[in-house]
């Protein structure tokens, strides 16, 4: 655990045993993000990913006003992708933009290909970016004063750091996913839940306690079936298992339950 | 606006700027579908998809009874497809029919390639091949009236212009898609609402105030991501948006929010 | 219909004309599933798949208790596969629980695939291989005090014989089911009911007095939709109902209904 | 055949009966297209898909120098669409190039999607569009003087009408594929043959005679599997030939074969 | 060994240790197939893909003319298929067809999927079903004498247990593969050499004598990656390997390698 | 260019202009591989993608002896991931050893992903990881005294980095890749040649003058077709070259052309 250097603009603790918290930590701006941030974040998770101390990640935001409120468009207009090589055609512009967003894209995948679960945890103002981020992760949870937005059409722009790709298949309601793209108009907890876009559930430190590989192997194949076929997701599967059952885990799961005791798994 | 013809079967007028409405007027049938219609239809959302005067397009159906009271059975079985070339071989007759449904899908794809977001507002009875065309628009409303069936169990068919292929990326609840389009049973407003078939929200006037580049895009895009995986959907953004971001859209927008004006933007 | 042997643990009647009912039953084991069941879960689908005497099949369970407890985990841990084939390395090992897992997806995969809608009922405790099961069918109803878990987790293992790859197609909230994948935690009729994963009607009776052909016709196209493009959906419906709408159902069930009759359509 | 209208830029007659030759004549600028001509080929092929006269198809070019130099590169930039809109920002300047780009692709690829086999001969210089347009087609045929090049890369452009998407579907050296498209160098009527890219037989007159189901379900077949799994390209061949298996073509196959004289078959 | 039963039409020998030899042995008939025949083939590859005793099949037919002509057109026109249910309507005949194609399609692709690699040898007639067989096999040889042709559309049909299907993706050269199936003329050895459709060397004593997870696990992941992405076939090697590297078979053949012994695998 | 560092393992020089070279300098050991290298690998290309002095990139091997003996078979069984982790159970290690094997592909990934385009040049001993590094790059060329061998199955292993996934995509003869990937034989320049897995031309300093926005075009384009469908490839085009036409490159390369003067393009 001493391994985690001290990042600028987040707060990294381990609250519990095997469950790392991050919080993003830019409450005087409510948390926009600017571009050392993202490089931070995927820095973390690609740690987080293979650390074997963790098991559950929870990532939230400092400050009682804001999750996020989104980019740091101040940030953005003055020093952002768009501001720069002016003098270049259209088509060369278009390539220093496109390698810059799917390097911002990346960064924020490294939350979604994390192997431990990631349960988000959202208050106040949670826009734009938060969206991005929020449907890289596992599990959704808000406060009552949450105040959702995807926000980008109404800076002119279409969402470009996954919202788009990610959120209509996280809801099953493709038609509100439209209406709220479109329209960039708020939503609050209550709306969020019915839709399907939160969870009730605070799950860290139970997830914490199940057995990595069987959680881990759970997260993996769940997202792999969202992206191929009923035939591929079973295949894949197959091979996963074929090795993961040969695992420690089984037994102890089943020994411990007949013990009557808390079973402890081995670290992965 | 003038260059827009006079269409049998559909009223055309622009209730407001940037916005068309479609009306479809066959009301004496209960506006039930003939052939001619869906080449109309397809003519008009071609015209409207390119057309810079449109930013937002609402369809919906004349008369008190119904949005639509789908094909109009009595032609198809006296005029139809079905009812030609009876002398041919069962594999030449397939050949006909399969090329008359490819051109009938067709048309009907065109409302949902539009470029510009189309708003569906259904009444009274909206069956069978209204429930094809509503899966075709971005954003469904509905009134209180409404009844809804997938009816074309009920004559011996399968649902074949597109229900039965969008409706379950629409609606989350695949066990209630195979409930309604195997059983043919009516559902009304409410329950419509809860899967999220139709939503609340009358957007057009709104999204026609955005920037024409930011809606577009995002139509575009959430469209491309529900046939791709999610590597692909950011991929795509990725090329997309590194030129969209180079519309003066962004700047008018953030300014005129600054100057706390109503933002212009360029027609598209 | 003399046609069924008697099957070991398996009940089988035909309620209704048409309507073929499966119990499941090994009460005395709270229906937990061993080995030679699921082979003979596909034997039977198999046949009444191409059975013209079936239009619709119930699955449900026997007892009081359960619809199943899932696999029958004394069973698997004292002869089932990971208990073979200890000398081998682990690669060897690894192909043959692969080729054991596929071959057990492979059998749940037949009741998917069976040409004829099926609705499970599910009652009291269903966990683990029931929702497995309960993903390959069509319609899923449970009554008041059913207890649903994806148990795997809590036994060390990632769900592999369907549910991690079925459940996200059939219920809209992604979050929803990374959760209970996740927690192996409990849900009862009220959360499945709302997250989609049952319905209320029980149609089994209804679903065969319609159009074999239409029915049979509207299952297969909706199961290829889910894993296609709406382009490769569309193209598919083409060439499918360009031969089904040759059938004399369209006919039947017209004339039926213009002379108020029921119709009498031909088997399939 | 009465019914072919005289089209400008394209010679059509009836060589053969059942085949159908197309001739593009615009000799004096050695065959290079401008707008109108791709329309126009467009409406040809869409003709020739459906017309029960027509059992194969000749592409070929007028004059003896050329079968084209690819698109006018004159018109393109006197007229041509980079010439139009300039002043409107790069994003919409992209929108409208991008709606110019996806019809003219869509006007070729109606030759790839026309339902009887088009056999392409090339001579001379066959350069851009030229590959674009016989890539679309089943069979490639040139003369010994041919000069083929991928030439877009010497005017600044990646090709993209087609060439780059389809060229390493039917060629299968894709080294080769990426050389000759990267170095727009020429090459000849050899080296075409050696890496697949032409043919030696003119078959049109012998496609003619076979069977058009036989034929036309065997290029749809064939076009359908080469973008999808064998898994996908099975289960569409079977619903394919479920029903052209019971065109009459089968059985005046095996008779004419018996008694030895030339089959008969029924337009289509 | 003792554990095959003897298979009418079909001669079965071990002619070395860990190599199996399929006759197909229907000589008088030239080795045309009759539909128990796929069935006894199915059941045959289903025992040698999981029997530790193989590790390399041998596939060939018997008599001196005909690897095989093909269907037995004979047998399948009196009593095949096409020849049951007249009296049904088209689309129920098209359910019969399409169903008992895939039981065929599903029974060459055993073939396919058999674990174990199979080199097919050819000679003299060799078509039709030929083709769809050897398109299921690893490594095709010839002799001299063969004459090959996909001979379907002859006969009024388009080939529909898998060459067209997998014939494009074995054979680099579409043009070449188009033209072929659309003529349904011979080919011979030199021209299916110069394709890729057959090869040279004999291979099955040499692959017997390789480590047989690891020829096992190049024929699983080139069979996978032929259908995928690059990004999934990575992805499925990275999970398949994972495991496969913890065999004993690596430290057996680089000790044999030091020792200058032939290596001993276990078996699999 | 004075930002590139040196690399240990690695000779880099600018031979001419925008041509960088890559030497692999391990000389002692016939360039066979350690962890370090692949790591260096990926810095060095992710550094040539984005580097606005390189159009062209060339790969070879210093020494006589070989391009590279593949992995360095010693390094890899004393210090290699499988070395690692031996108490761990088999899962455990299989978690340990696919991230590790996901990484070093994602390292030789960065050769495809390069968007300049690659030139491998191989001579001598070309084996095991040498493959997959070919398989990576665009053009591959080689001199007379090369020896190609996929040799993995003869170490006890499918290949894992790339060959398997990629081979088969570059050449079009799929018996031939089978044959190779499963016997681990030799093959010389010749037959190479032959199958397409290499190539005539040196094309570096040609390339390097083209239209750096042309040229990096086709190699996208020419890559996302590949693993995409003819209709999404289209697509992807579409808009890519929506922007990529914008560039000034078409202007300059036309101008040039009419002046005969040599093109001078903006850097990219």
């Amino acid at each position: 655990m001493a391994s985690y250097t001290k990042f600028e603009y987040f707060n990294f603790t381990f609250p519990r045993p095997f469950v790392a918290h991050i919080e993003v930590n830019r409450a005087s701006k409510m948390n926009a993000w600017i571009e050392p941030m993202w490089h931070t974040l995927k820095k973390i998770f690609d740690q987080l990913s293979e650390d074997p101390q963790v098991r559950a990640v929870i990532l939230s935001g400092a400050g009682e006003k804001a999750f996020t409120a989104g980019l740091d468009v101040h940030e953005a207009s003055t020093q952002g992708i768009t501001t720069r090589n002016l003098k270049s055609d259209p088509a060369r512009r278009a390539v220093y933009i496109r390698r810059h967003l799917l390097e911002f894209q990346s960064c924020l995948t490294t939350v979604e290909k994390c192997e431990k679960p990631v349960i988000i945890i959202m208050h106040g103002i949670t826009i734009g970016l938060g969206i991005d981020l929020a449907s890289c992760c596992d599990i959704r949870i808000c406060t009552e004063d949450v105040m959702f937005a995807v926000k980008e059409v109404d800076i002119g722009l279409a969402a470009d750091v996954g919202t788009l790709t990610r959120l209509p298949k996280i809801v099953g309601n493709y038609g509100w996913v439209k209406e709220v793209c479109l329209t960039a108009r708020y939503f609050g907890a209550q709306e969020a839940m019915q839709v399907g876009f939160v969870g009730r559930l605070k799950v860290a430190e139970l997830l914490a306690s199940k057995s990595p590989v069987a959680v881990q192997s759970t997260k993996e194949l769940l997202n792999f079936s969202r992206d191929h076929t009923i035939e591929d997701g079973l295949r894949y599967t197959g091979i996963w298992n074929s090795v993961a059952v040969q695992a420690t885990d089984v037994q102890e799961a089943m020994l411990s339950g007949l013990q009557k005791r808390i079973p402890k798994f081995e670290k992965l």
